[in-house]
């Protein structure tokens, strides 16, 4: 017996982003509950009842983004400083405003993210930041799905204080989140500058005994690889390797400066890595060497990282911006193609966060993380290949309804469950607080 | 006696662009038939009556963006074929799909590009094409302001035919449009690579006999470079001095490839460039030395190239792509800040055109050509400075007003006078006949 489908998207290009590729012209797909029930053509799929139905008008039906780094609550600081050396930037504004905050504020500042991720089409992130539980709250009531992990590292922490109190947290998240349908808990040591090897490697037991993600900061600048072979007599990703800390379980974000031996390294032990191009460029660390790692195999998503080094959290324009990037740096204008970059920011993205199962593609029996694009826009006429307007046309703003676990969360560029002017009102009255401190 | 106004645009925060940058908190701008009789506090300028009246509800309101180069009509071949080498991209897809455009053609897309523009915050754009009398005459339906000129080359046009009929063809159009509100007529010849010294000296001489903006794309890639080195012993830019041809009029798109020799000849001869990163990216030509041009001195303005590499005409991408790229490109993130790269869109860009005594500045007795940005988005929230907004944070999505020469082009995301709908559907039209060529 065919499933009651409850949601039925229709009249769009379905990408599918399936291991086949499948692109279809004239798609629809049909979503019992919070799951994918059939993909196919509208006149197949589009034939049965639905409780509701969202008409894609001939646009782009296609998995919902994924954000494999980013600390979403950062959207408090957006704009707050920008152009300035790395030091002075988090010495005289970041790390300062970030002592102002709390779990309130943290919450509020994630349900912004998520407000702004929904209307861009991200589907699911991963964030690193403080007072996680109130990162995890906010995206559940948002509707998002999350990987979530308390940052770890040697010093004090504002919320948990000590590194043991840091690790009682992580543990605690881990408990009273489990089973849960949107959040996956992590453990996220901060980097190898901050973190001693005894906290890394305590951190990668507790991931490995829980089967969860271990996410990490790898090789983000110069300073850092430069301090690190000071200290331990290896690159970054080396003295992971040392520790015993490489895995498919890891995510190492960034990874901007790496030699060889570092890329093989992270191919061997099969490590997801995220790509923050945005970031990279704005804080100048320089430009990951993206297609080497892809040529090793290792699979690669995108992030948007913070706002205050972005400034946002729109995963098209972080597709675009990788896509050209890298041309630029390696003088050929056939590397990180189209269909490539679509591919980290869906379903490799998806499989950097051991989520590949759950999301990232639209498959029968995969949970409904979809978005839809329209594409009756003037910057999107005419169109020869959909893969292409994705990555180099279209930007946030042309998302006309999302759907995370076959909820709608956004539906003509509203959102349906979350009340957007006090969330900005929110936001806006702490930011006077940070402003005046 | 103070003129009757005819527009109001009020409560925003003015960036004037001016020469003092002067920022107005809450402030408005007032305009009479096309011209900007007022700027400064609200409380002051919108006390008088006025016809019409824009409320920019605490946004930003700032001068129209100028995109120094772009061939507008290539909308029709946006995402027609992307990463692909150089020569098979031209050869095999670009000049192929041009071989079959006529003026009806450019007409159509050049609309479908002023659409997309005035929806995306520019109001002023430098055009080289084929056919561009069909260019003039579409820019001056849709209200824009246009720099246009008919690209020069050796071999025959599939417009005039040969380039004695291409210069006869150019003096026409200085005649035509002589005294036009909106359209100012350029002596264009491609490049150095596609006109013989005969033509550029030529085209040179009719634009200083005209006091018109000569337009040429200069050293784009190391293929031209090297080309030019061997066919007169010099580089694109040294050749261009050697045969008279630098000057204060000149606009040399692309700039990519330049030694320090070429950096001073055109710091030193007042020649005006336009920087067009993401095309650059996209086609692999590398990274223009933007921060020591402007180090010498050298006007430098934004500009998006054709769809067909880039893929898209939104200036504020373009501006957050060349705040960030150099950046990384020189591992210093205070090169080209926020506030220099807003310049470069705006007043530094009507300077490049030679069009600065009217446009890219909020000044009274300007041209009112003025947007006004939507700031009411969880993406742009809270706002501490109004430029890293527009550089880091702002799509052209976010434009909620675009008025050109006085009058309101776009109100609320609606174009006012153009018929979006037909122009869409007559693009799509001609892409038909491309696809299936
Ligand atoms: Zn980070
Ligand atoms: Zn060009």
């Amino acid at each position: 017996m065919t499933p009651q489908t409850d949601l039925l998207i229709t009249n769009g290009i379905v990408m599918t982003m399936d291991p086949d590729d499948r692109v279809i012209q004239h798609g629809a797909v049909a979503v019992s509950a919070d799951t994918i029930t059939a993909v196919g053509p509208a006149t197949e799929v589009a034939r049965r009842p639905a409780r509701t139905t969202i008409d894609a008008a001939g646009g782009i039906i296609m998995p919902g983004l994924v954000n494999t780094h980013t600390h979403a609550a950062m959207s408090l600081f957006r704009g707050l400083a920008d152009d300035l050396p790395l030091m002075d930037w988090l010495n005289d504004h970041i790390f300062p405003a970030e002592a102002l905050l709390d779990k309130h504020k943290v919450h509020a500042g994630t349900l912004l993210a998520c407000a702004e991720m929904i209307l861009s089409g991200t589907t699911c992130f991963c964030d690193m930041y403080l007072f996680e539980e109130a990162v995890a709250r906010a995206a559940r009531a948002a509707g998002l799905r999350a990987v979530v992990g308390e940052v770890l590292y040697d010093f004090p922490s504002p919320n948990y204080g000590t590194i043991e109190k840091g690790f009682d947290y992580t543990r605690r998240l881990i408990d009273a989140w489990h089973g849960d349908p949107l959040i996956t808990i992590a453990v996220e040591p901060h980097s190898p500058y901050l973190c001693a090897p005894e906290l890394l490697t305590e951190a990668a037991d507790i991931a490995r005994e829980h089967g969860l993600p271990l996410v990490i900061h790898l090789s983000e600048t110069r300073r850092e690889v430069a301090d690190i072979r000071k200290r331990y007599g290896a690159t970054p990703v080396g003295h992971l390797a040392n520790l015993g800390v490489l895995g498919d379980n890891l995510l190492a974000c960034h990874c901007v400066v790496l030699d060889d031996t570092d890329m093989d390294l992270l191919g061997q032990h099969d490590v997801r890595v995220s790509h923050n191009p945005e970031s990279n460029m704005k804080l100048a660390s320089g430009v990951s060497p993206v297609a080497d790692l892809l040529e090793r195999g290792v699979c690669t998503g995108l992030g948007t990282d913070g706002c205050s080094s972005n400034n946002n959290l729109d995963l098209f324009t972080e597709m675009d911006m990788a896509a050209k990037l890298h041309k630029a740096s390696r003088l050929d204008p056939t590397v990180m193609n189209a269909a490539t970059v679509l591919r980290m920011a869906t379903i490799d993205g998806a499989r950097a966060l051991g989520l590949d199962g759950i999301t990232g593609s639209i498959e029968t029996g995969k949970k409904a993380d979809i978005i839809v694009v329209d594409t009756r826009k003037p910057h999107l006429t005419p169109m020869y290949h959909p893969a292409s307007h994705l990555v180099y046309s279209v930007g946030g703003s042309d998302v006309s309804a999302t759907v995370v676990n076959g909820r709608v969360l956004m539906k003509d560029r509203r959102l349906m469950h979350m009340d957007l002017e006090k969330i900005m009102a929110d936001a806006s009255r702490i930011a006077e607080t940070i402003r005046s401190r």
